[in-house]
């Protein structure tokens, strides 16, 4: 990403040790906030000081600086682009927007809603999910304008495009019981990049945005606490940057975009504990939750902070799901073929973090070999089942059921789709290890601050924090748990992350 | 309860009219806690303000005025207890008690610890368990010391006894897994009482001995901020009583002891949505998360707050036990004879919401019907599998699997005690509905505030907040999902309930 010419020299140990040192040296132990009275004069001011620079605090700079707004971004890394800049940049994006429309896909705001409302975990925000799917046309367009380039080319598999496709299904739409519930429509927009760089694309296009607009880029600057008035209105950010405290005075408004806090381990223990024991902690080193504390230390109530992805990628290749998943009792408990995200999800937080994935002659690719363990070989069902110490006769039940369907190009149980869908077929069976901690198990948070449909950040009384902002993994948003689809997060945070950007840029 | 004699007539319907308004008019919108350049001058003062009379309170008063210090303890509604009142106040304590070496059970604190450590939840708060285990017995001496008594006798049911007997397995000791981690021993400990009565005796020999000690209680008066200093320290408390504001300064330190959220609505579907269909918000109407609330308004950060207990009373009688529990697939998913907490845990957050108990001619007690709907009927488990609209032949291979081994009084799946396996007999077969909102499913919240060992309350920085505390439901504590065993609640709440009381009255 783009070189921060603020601290060239720093290495990635230094930042480490200076992220891990966040006691406060300017105020009191257990102030969460700082008070303004505490604070002298400002080292630095602006109008709207984002933190992060990642999907969300890209965003928000572009339209706060659009409103009219001084802006100052600060990272603290020495890189910009955040962990969005390491994703696919999937935006999840429907309605009919111009791609869909260029590839002759049908789709409508009301079958998108359905999807992301009916699909997921229970109660979900759901006003900003309609704000999302009735803006996501425009939304898509706004990015377009922004320079992120989009091929007008539909994919037919299951994972992200590799060959400069910019549309796919990204999420379960087409698995059961999402199928059933909303009018399946590809919605996965993805820049056109090759490989798995679509992140790096979009974040390239946003930052040389936000830098053409004449907003302030500056790495190396970690957000300690919130400066707060005696009223509790946020006037600013006490922040470190290379061993110095510095205020920074956002006379609009401080927008914390600083991701989520995958790589705070002691954050994740306490949090979201089916996380903690995912092998890959997922994200850029930057998700340290910092954001989503500050905010905490000043008032703010945090949301789902248990939530958050654990996705286990079976496929590509796709032939892989005409085996089957299994539990600890040898039970089927999850349709194979269902979004990564959703069978993650499954055995993280529903099946204690165990599972195995069985495979026959036939349905196991060599690319296996690369993420998962084969714990288990034989020449019958009953041999795997024995040396897995699975329940005496279960995963033979299981089997034995499935294949009985099977043959009926059926599945009662979890309606798997009829083109990944035949008896297993014979030796040599496999069983392959699927526990968040032996398999490659990347895991996200999702948790964050209760924001409105502006960005706004809400107390636990549900009231509004002046002068506060927060998007992205910084906040409680689309994503939740299961995650349904890939570009529900980038989405979000861009989408979310320009409302806020807009409204503390235009705070007279 | 004790009667409020300073509301005598305050009646619910204004009680919870005045339990919505918590609208401040005293500060700005926006600020969680109150700052104290805002209060004039105090309208009481005291040592040690408690905020709540349930179990943690009533514990928190105790110490603190028995160490040295002038105590007030408010109530929100018109009557004292709490939550816990209402309970059956068991107290899961162990390692040897004097009441389980008076039955002649053996016990240690190590397999106490095993048993809470390891049956849970993951990643579950071990220092609080280790503290709490190796205390358990001479916890127990000091409630017995308060006035409460317990009758030394040991009862076999599974549930709370209901003829004086005061020691019992309130847990799922006896149950796969739990049997296999940690040797068994009945560790729920009841007051003596007839019936269901056992918190309110519990709460009665509490209150009477905060009264004794010289600790005032008053009814009707509402926590709504708290005060705290530019340096972060909490000083006192605005609370609300009869629709006036005053302030409370607590010079030693305030002790959030209010309870859960259940009846939150609001708060339940944003952080607990799992909790929020369950069909019987379980709790004093006073569970209205204020003391949590006022935490996090003062930048403390809450944990867990998406769990708590959903518990589906199958027994008594625990002949019932001898039907199979199913999932919407027709699948076994749990150890029908756990521990109802870890059942109800399993269908309210694992299969969402929603699963049935088959029954069969004997397993079929009459008393079901008060708390369940028989929603199908049939001469054969096709016949049911027909009327639940469950997937083809399903429940007819998991009947014909567990009868196979029920035969031979094994379960490999998971492991039935021997004397409730029987292969299901014969009609007439039934199915009951166990959904979270068609059966009788109470829930409660667990999440709370973050504290340390001593109730002391902590920032998102890992920092103490000098001068607050919390206990019982107000933090997060020991109960987490599933729950384990009855009395874990209650004693979490009484046991770290004194530790903060005692710290707190202790500051000089």
């Amino acid at each position: 990403m783009t070189d921060s010419s603020d601290s060239p020299g720093l290495r990635r140990r230094d930042l480490l040790a200076r992220m891990g040192a966040v006691a406060a040296t300017t105020f009191a132990a257990g102030a969460g906030a700082l008070p303004a009275a505490a604070v002298g004069s400002w080292d630095i001011r602006t109008d709207v000081l984002v933190i992060g620079s990642g999907a969300a605090g890209a965003c928000a700079a572009i339209e706060a600086r659009t409103a009219g707004a001084e802006v100052l971004v600060v990272e603290s890394l020495p890189l910009f682009g955040g962990s969005s800049a390491m994703s696919a940049g999937v935006v999840y994006a429907g309605g009919g927007t111009a791609l869909q429309r260029a590839v002759g896909v049908e789709d409508s705001v009301e079958e998108m809603f359905r999807f992301i409302s009916g699909v997921g975990g229970k109660h979900p925000p759901l006003e900003k999910i309609r704000l999302y799917c009735e803006n996501s046309s425009a939304h898509f367009d706004w990015l377009v304008e922004q320079g992120v380039r989009y091929q007008p080319r539909l994919s037919t598999g299951m994972s992200v495009p590799l060959d400069g496709e910019s549309l796919y299904f990204s999420g379960c739409e087409l698995a059961w019981p999402a199928r059933d519930i909303a009018r399946p429509a590809p919605r996965g927009h993805v820049p056109a990049a090759s490989g798995m760089t679509g992140g790096r694309v979009l974040m390239e296009a946003l930052l040389a945005r936000v830098g053409a607009l004449g907003a302030q880029l500056r790495a190396g600057v970690s957000g300690e606490r919130l400066v707060v008035a005696a009223d509790g209105r946020v006037l600013g950010v006490e922040v470190s940057e290379a061993g110095r405290r510095l205020t920074i005075q956002a006379r609009r408004g401080v927008v914390l975009a600083g991701g989520g806090f995958i790589h705070n381990r002691e954050m994740v223990r306490s949090y979201a504990p089916e996380l903690y024991d995912c092998s890959v902690p997922w994200g850029n080193v930057g998700d340290q939750g910092m954001g989503i504390n500050m905010g905490i230390g000043a008032g703010a109530a945090a949301l789902r902070m248990h939530q958050g992805f654990a996705i286990v990628p079976l496929y590509p290749p796709e032939s892989v799901l005409m085996g089957i998943v299994v539990n600890a009792f040898g039970q089927r408990f999850v349709a194979e073929d269902t979004y990564y995200g959703v069978l993650g999800d499954a055995i993280a937080y529903h099946q204690q973090g165990r599972a195995w994935l069985i495979t026959d002659r036939g349905s196991e690719p060599p690319v296996l070999q690369d993420n998962f363990l084969s714990v288990a070989e034989g020449n019958t069902i009953g041999d795997l089942a024995v040396q897995l110490d699975f329940p005496r006769g279960a995963l033979q039940d299981t089997v034995a059921y499935y294949n009985r369907h099977a043959r009926n190009t059926e599945d009662p149980l979890f309606r798997k789709r009829a083109s990944l869908l035949r008896p297993l077929q014979g030796p040599p069976y496999r069983a392959w290890d699927l526990s968040v901690d032996k398999a490659f198990f990347p895991a996200h948070t999702f948790g964050g601050l209760h924001t409105g449909l502006d960005g706004e950040v809400i107390n636990s009384f549900g009231e509004v924090i002046p002068g506060l902002y927060a998007a992205g993994r910084n906040s409680a948003g689309l994503p939740g748990a299961p995650y349904i689809a890939s570009g529900l997060s980038v989405g979000d945070a861009t989408f979310f992350g320009r409302r806020a950007g807009r409204a503390a840029g235009a705070v007279a």
